[in-house]
Parts: C-alpha cells; sequence; structure tokens
C-alpha cells in the first residue's frame, strides 16, 4: 500500500495574480485538514504544456513518498479530453491527459486513471477544472482514498516525447526539448544516454550558429560569456553560456536541431 | 461565535524580490504559533485596487471557515485612509480602506472595524503599514481576539462597485472590470443577473471592434483563434479568444463599455 | 544553546517555472518532519548579488529565533567559492561566500563556517548546490545538528558593502545601493546616520537630474508625480516619486552617487 502523507504540490500556468490559484488552495484547505499546499510554480507560458512537462521532472522525485503532485496547464479545458490520476510506485499524478506527464511515462511505471468528471457534481465550471475538478480529486487522494473510488480506466495516453536520433553511424540528432530560465538550452539525450552509447570525450556538438567540442563539468570551464555544453542537474545535455543567455545568444529555440557528432 | 482557523491569505502588489513580503510573513510567523501562510498573489499591478478585489472574490470563499484574508495594495499608506477589519459570517478581511473589499460588501453581509494604529505602537513605519499594521492585526485575530480588542467604528467604507446599467427595453451597458492572465474580458454581469432578466439565449454582445451572438459554455465551442461570450468560473459574463488573448486582439481595457442587446 | 524552529525562508534567482525550487522544496519536506517552508522570492534578478543581499535585510530579522535563511544566487556555481553557513544569536544563514550576506556581517555578531560539500556525497551537481548542499545543509541545521558536523573554519569572506564618504565638512557622498520593485532609490545612509551625525533637518539631496530639500515623513508629503526624500521601512533614507517610479523618471541606476549637503 502506498505510503501516506499530506503533501500536495501545485504546477500552473494561471499566474498568481487572478485568485485563481487561490481558490484551488481554498478547496484543498477546506477539504483536507492538516495539508502542506507547496507552490512549485504558477508561473509556466499559458498552454506551455512541455515546458510544463519538463518542470515536473525536474521536482516531482525528491519529495517524500505520498506526495500527490498536481499539474494543470489545460489548454483543452471543457473539451472531451481527460483529466487523469496517474499512479507511480512513490507518487500520485494529477491532470489533463495532454502529455504533461510525458516524461513520467518514460521513466516511471505507471498506472492511468479517467477522472469522473461527474462525480465531482453539478459545479463543475466548463472552464476551472483545476478548483472544480483536479483540486477536489488530489483532495480524495490525500485523504487516502483509492483511485478507483472515482476514476475509470484509461487506454491512450497523450505523451510528446521524442527520443534521439540515429543519423549514421557517428551522428545523432537531437532535439532542443526546453530551454530553462536562464537561456540554457536543454537537449533530449542524457548522460546515460551517453554512457550506453560509448562515445568519445571529444563528440563534437553542432548547431545553427556554430559548434563545441567535448562535454564540460561546470559553467565556470567556460570563460565568462562563452559558450559550453553540459549535464545539466537532471542528467540532460545542454547547451549554456557562462552568466548569459544560450537561447538569446544562439537565437535558438524548442524543437531546434542539434548534431552529435564522433 | 466564529470558528477558528490558523490560515491566512496575503494578497498584495509587493512583487517578492524585495523581501517585504518576507517581512509580513515573518511577524506572522513570529506572533501566531502553527500559522499557515497561504500566499495567494504578490505581482497584483502596482496601486491596481479593482485587479485586487477582483481576485479576493475568486477565492476568499473556498477557503475553511475562520481564515482571514490580508490584501495590501495601498497607494495611500501614510494619509489619513484608514485600515479596515471587515467581517463576515465566515471570514475575517484586513487591509486598507481604498475600495479592495467593494466586492465583498456587494456579496455579504459584514461589520467593518477601523483599526486603530496607534496600537501598534511606535515601530509604525509610515510607508509599510502591511508589516507593521495589517501583519500585527491579522495576528491578533488567528489568535482569537475580537476585533474591538484594536479597532473601533466606521461609517463610510469606500467602495468602487459600479452595476451595469438598462439603457433601453432591450438594451443594457456592461462594463469591463477586469482582464484576467489570459485576457479574458470580465464584465459587471453575472449568470444570476442574466436569469432574473429572463434575456434570450441568442442575445447580441457589441464591442468596440465587433459583436457575438449567444453566450457560450466553454472555450472550446469557438474554433481556436475564435472571440466568444461565455460565463467565467464565478459566473461574471467575459469575452474570450479560444487559446488566445482577448484583450490584446480586440485592444479593450478596464472600463471599455460592451453593449448587450436582445 | 539556539532556539530551535522548523522554518526554512527561501530566496533565489531561480524563477520557478523550470521547477528547480521544486527540487529544493522536495529536498527539505523529505529530510525535516513537519517542515515549513517559506518562500520569500524566486525572482531576484539572475545573479543579482545586492539585490538579493538588500532583499534579505528587509526580511530576516522578522522570522522567529531558530529560523534558518537559505539564500541562492549563485554566478559562481561549482566554482572555488564556498559554500557558508552563517550563525548569529537567532539565525542560521546558508548560502554561498560572494556577498549575499554583506548585510548581515555589517549589523550582527556571527560565525561563519565553510560547508564540506564532499560530505554530501557523490550526487552534488557541479551545477546545482541549491538542491545538493545548500537545502540539504539547511535540513541538518533544522534537524538540530551543530554546524561544526559538516563545516570547516572559514578566514575570509565577501562582502560588497561599502559606506557613505564625508567628501568635506558639510557634504557627504552616498550610493544608489537598491532599487526596489516600486522604483525607490534606496540610498546607503540611515536614520541612524543622520542622527549620530546630528544632520539638520533642512538638508539638501542633490542627484543626477535634480534636488530636493528636507526628508519626508510618508509619500503622501509630496503631491502626486512628485520626487520626494523619505527613510525607508528599514530605516534607509530613499528616494522616491509618489505614486510613480523614481528611477524611470530620473533615471537614476545602482551605483549612482547622491550628495547630502547642509
Amino acid at each position: 500500500m502506498k505510503q501516506y502523507s499530506r503533501l500536495v504540490t501545485l504546477l500552473t500556468d494561471f499566474g498568481t495574480e487572478d485568485g485563481y490559484v487561490g481558490a484551488m488552495k481554498g478547496v484543498l484547505f477546506r477539504s483536507v485538514p492538516q495539508v502542506s499546499v507547496v507552490d512549485i510554480s504558477h508561473e509556466i507560458k499559458p498552454y506551455a504544456i512541455r515546458q510544463a512537462a519538463f518542470a515536473l521532472l525536474n521536482y516531482y522525485h525528491y519529495f517524500p513518498a505520498g506526495t500527490v503532485h498536481v499539474v494543470v496547464v489545460d489548454p483543452g479545458v471543457g473539451t472531451a479530453r481527460s483529466g487523469l490520476v496517474v499512479e507511480t510506485r512513490d507518487y500520485f499524478f494529477v491532470g489533463p491527459d495532454n502529455g504533461v506527464f510525458s516524461f513520467v511515462y518514460e521513466r516511471e511505471n505507471f498506472k492511468a486513471y479517467r477522472i469522473r468528471e461527474e462525480l465531482f457534481g453539478e459545479q463543475v465550471s466548463p472552464t476551472f477544472h483545476g478548483r472544480d475538478v483536479f483540486a477536489p480529486a488530489a483532495a480524495q487522494l490525500l485523504n487516502g482514498k483509492e483511485p478507483k473510488a472515482f476514476t475509470e480506466p484509461v487506454e491512450q495516453l497523450e505523451s510528446f516525447y521524442v527520443g534521439f536520433q540515429q543519423k549514421d553511424d557517428n551522428q545523432l540528432a537531437l532535439q532542443v526539448i526546453h530551454i530553462d530560465h536562464f537561456g540554457n538550452l536543454v537537449l533530449n539525450f542524457t548522460r546515460d544516454d551517453f554512457r550506453k552509447l560509448n562515445l568519445p570525450e571529444t563528440v563534437k556538438i553542432k548547431f545553427k550558429n556554430g559548434f563545441l567540442y567535448g562535454i564540460q563539468r561546470t559553467f565556470a570551464d567556460a570563460a565568462e560569456g562563452q559558450v559550453l555544453a553540459l549535464w545539466d542537474s537532471s542528467g540532460f545535455l545542454q547547451i549554456a553560456q557562462n552568466r548569459g543567455n544560450a537561447a538569446r545568444l544562439l537565437q535558438m529555440e524548442i524543437g531546434d536541431t542539434v548534431l552529435l557528432q564522433w
């Protein structure tokens, strides 16, 4: 049986200034005695499912077992898209079925359930499932209810994750999958991938406006203002500018291709 | 007697980066054992009283009875404007008398009290009542003190709320009272108003750069990029662009008039 | 022996939208039963050590004794710069040795210790000490461990604080040390300094684009839109525009000189 906590994390694209996140918190505090509500962010760019998915990857596994992770970036609210509970060994995830849990599906053994919205009563707003479906569903889990009490089986799940591609014997095509707060360009290639492929340290990294040799240990291995490649703190390869903003400097965007050659 | 909690919510225009909100939190944690401090937002636009009032409306009633809601958007700090405690059946509200509680006065039975600043000691900064008056006043309420212990009666209260206007037999003049994070234009007209007036479903909504027929159920009832009218999650009529920003698209602002015709 | 709490505050330049702060919170919740994690800000400008130092000054001393204040604005992460624990009578401070604690050194009696990173295991990312060193170090302190358990002595400490300068018998040279959220210009001169020097009330304040006479009590002592000098809520002299943004109006920046004449 899953360990049990009173911790719930919130990740949304709501901003805070309209009070919508406040409403979700109100529902949680009213429904769950002794709950701890942990803000992750409400500054995900509006509708930016991939940004939310990537952020989630950076924090979910650090929390104590039993934590409920709520993610509401939900451009399809009010359509037929499902609301989900995803259960892994240690956590529950609650949010829409639109790809926000893509990395969880890649990294974890999981079960997924479709939330039966109709059980959450007449009061469900077609525009605000964060308050009327996802927060109440999280509250049920925090109060120890099993998912089956308010869900049904689900078959197909949305995921956007695409692995890197082998172009030929000595070349991979990677993609920029995320640009972080500091302008670091994160690629769909991890240190584990690097080790498994047994690539040489002197690998060449080619992108739109230049190239680099080798993967550094830390930002300061490049002079101030210089561009470098290094492993980020979640194990992904990233292109960064020491004390600068690589995305702006190199004019690169999510989806851009980067070649790894050796 | 009012139910009693340890929950206090904070809504300010301070931003967070100067540590001013941190100071308010410090005062609360120092004064109230076991307090739970809940951030609503600190990103209200500087001095934007109406934005704060609208945000408050979206969350206050979801919290457990006994919650103390602190709102500090206070361009008149240091003038003769009063600091208030507003008491409703379920909640206390603490903040300046400048209209931030306008919607509370519309929707609730309430009593209002003027905070006696002089009781909060020599240390009151004329520029930072959030820390030196409102947080300490909230702490008193959280610790179970009655308002009368540190307030006096107040007569006149500031409110900016203006209802919609009946222009003639088949036309109402509404106002944009809020623009939310997604650019949705919120109007001073609710689903309750709509029902009471017994208006037809095919109502015509006229604004500066166009018009719409009918009120939809959810965003997805319009094609991506299209403009629609619908009820927002607090029951107000809003004009939105599906997956877009209606305020930007239509170049509309708070205070603009919208006509409802039938 | 230091009083003991479960309170930890977080001040970073991480933004929230990448989930990095979420990871730090996860580490704290996992490591410290019953911890209360208090967000101060994650919107410090990237690498803005002075802004962080100033924010810290505004809140740290309001918290209950035993609070652990974590500050992670850390452009030198991964270099030889030390990680610090700074201990004062009432608090612990945890963060990099780059000047973020400059004001604490000015105002408090303190002991400083260098964190032995190697004790935090193989998992230390060279780019994310917030998660892998500072949050775990804070957790140790919150769990009642003494600093000596995971630190060593430190000699030299980074500080950027520069006091005001006496130019001649009736003139001081001050510096803009901070610009806050509202555009107020904060100077390195306090009400205590003013009293000790026994300066007249009619002092003249000269800056790039103008001058002022006298120091006001509150914003409203100037007409709307007018510029004034007053004591800020931490006791520093500031130049402000009533209901406006003085930094923008006067085109002044951090480091600019202001003359005080009498």
